[in-house]
């Protein structure tokens, strides 16, 4: 696997993903404003890779304070930080990212400024390593879903360059494909940033995987000739609810998959549960610019100029047409989301077992 | 309205369909291998666009061919005719026109070769007027479906662009216009070949129709939210039991019509009828070059290099997705299709009113 953000000699080095496939280019960020531009222009995407990057930011921009005690570091930390949390508004990983980093500059709060700013470049790489592990579990947890045999179709990249690691949903194909299981994965390319040719297409390549594209009209073609059997896609907000917003286009996979009688999971790390969010119709959905429909990766037009165009970048499935929802802790019906908030709950009761397909 | 395709000085002139919307380009086919190479290499598409084109190619070939009594003359023919209708394998109306073309030059027979090749450059012509009317039904027809205020999705380009006149599916929408509705249009862009970016956006936009370009994915999402009143697309082959070949994608839309409780129209010109195919899943569909999926507009590369890829051109939506079927001779529930061949058939029994949508 390509490794898609390191923390290396005090700087944050990033894979430039709008390159890919054609150019390998990691850009190195030294301070937290070039973090913000990378996560703003998908140099870096994908959830748990912008709370990466938003976390790795936010100890660049801690390194650069100059401020002899707490109360004046902070108070220069937290504009650092909204800035970094404006770059893009659906995933909820950027604020979790970012929120934590802040809680946890305050819990050191007595170790003073230089300690405080070393604490927190370790903390940021930690976030890294946890986010490896967590690809990992969810990797293991989902394999149990998948069947020898198996072709699988995928939305978007919440694969590997989504992540640390093994990737969200490409965890359980990679862990299913470990485990000796002949797996085939339609990948969508998914209009109109192709993250899915650019970027699933060419990291399962990479490591070897049976992937075939496909334009996103054609995953319900192949549900219909019975060449699909699940799906699983990311997500970068879960709510209470269980309803999941994720790149355009996966509320139609989801439909489709319904009509088709097909399981659809959902990969999510529990960094990306909002359960202070009730439902799906709350969450706010980043409206890109014409551009990205217009012309193609930024450089072929494709359209008559002045055309009027819509480019919402999200889109929200509701809880209903998703068969589970595979996290770190866990494979759980959407339903039972809301009880990973909760202190009290015995989780044993409500996972889902591996092997026992919903 | 921009001309598709004309018979001038001897000559099938055609709009290369593949340089729009950057340029307006016409060849000057003069004989009917170009008009081949043309169908085959989309420079012409749509149905009826094709049918037109394909009876244009047999009058080119017929005149070209050196032969002093029927039987040569005949026998030369047919090969041409074998040459043209090899070059697509979905749509029907290649082969309707070609076999039309073939019925009325042995009608003639007895005409004299000279008289024959005249005659057969007149029936090319009639086949485009036809087609003009055809639209011009199909659409007061259909404008009955749509109500002022509505939006209206359509997918691929069934427009004025893929026949002689006012289009197929954009008919009732034209229609509606000048009934002085209101009308939206959401143009799916259409991978890969992207007809609803580059011809029905631009079409739209250049006769003045309110249109927004939406990449393929977004449909469901606009339906979602209440922004999608109705859909109407076109048809390459309509079949007995009511089912529908169209433009990959096609399948989605109605899945997802049927999803949001939304009516779902195709605009079917009768040529597009084939009675004598029971069902959906005998219609062959075309399996285009990989490089349509990895390569935008054949110049700009966006995927790995070497991926598999699968490129099938049309889908098959089956008739219980279809709530009516806009002919020119009236709209129809698809299982009412088949009584079009039924010479004895009431037809206006079950012709669907107008101004009463079902």
């Amino acid at each position: 696997m390509i490794p898609t953000i390191e923390w290396k000699d005090g700087k944050v080095l990033m894979l430039d993903q709008t390159k890919l496939p054609g150019e390998i280019v990691y850009v190195d960020c030294a301070d937290y404003k070039t973090v913000a531009k990378g996560i703003k222009e998908l140099w870096i995407r994908g959830a748990p890779a912008i709370g990466i990057a938003a976390a790795m930011g936010v100890a660049l921009a801690a390194r650069d304070i100059k401020a002899k005690d707490f109360d004046s570091f902070y108070g220069k930390l937290v504009p650092a930080c909204d800035h970094l949390a404006a770059q893009r508004p659906t995933a909820v990983n950027l604020f979790w990212a970012i929120d934590r980093m802040k809680r946890f500059a305050a819990l050191h709060r007595d170790e003073g400024v230089a300690k405080i700013k070393e604490l927190l470049a370790r903390e940021a790489c930690k976030v890294l390593e946890e986010d490896i592990k967590i690809n990992r579990a969810i990797g293991e947890f989902g394999a149990g879903f998948i069947r020898d045999g198996d072709t699988v179709l995928t939305h978007c990249n919440a694969g590997s360059l989504a992540t640390g690691g093994y990737g969200t949903a490409t965890a359980p194909i990679r862990v299913a494909v470990e485990q000796g299981k002949r797996i085939k994965v339609f990948a969508d390319e998914t209009r109109p940033v192709l993250q899915g040719a650019r970027l699933t297409a060419w990291e399962l390549m990479h490591d070897g995987i049976d992937v075939t594209l496909i334009t996103d009209n054609m995953a319900g073609y192949f549900m219909q000739k019975g060449e699909i059997d699940l799906a699983v896609v990311g997500t970068d907000r879960t709510v209470r609810n269980g309803d999941v917003a994720n790149k355009i286009g996966t509320y139609t996979v989801a439909v489709l998959c319904k009509e088709h009688g097909l399981p659809f999971y959902v990969a999510a790390p529990t960094s990306t549960i909002d359960l202070s969010m009730p439902s799906g119709e709350h969450i706010p959905i980043e409206e890109r610019h014409p551009c990205e429909v217009t012309d193609v990766c930024g450089s072929l037009c494709i359209a008559p100029r002045g055309v009027k165009v819509k480019n919402p970048a999200f889109d929200v499935t509701p809880a209903r047409y998703i068969t589970a929802i595979i996290t770190e802790k866990g494979a759980f019906r959407p339903r039972d989301i809301r009880k990973l908030g909760d202190a009290g709950a015995d989780l044993d009761k409500v996972r889902i077992k591996r092997e026992e397909r919903p």
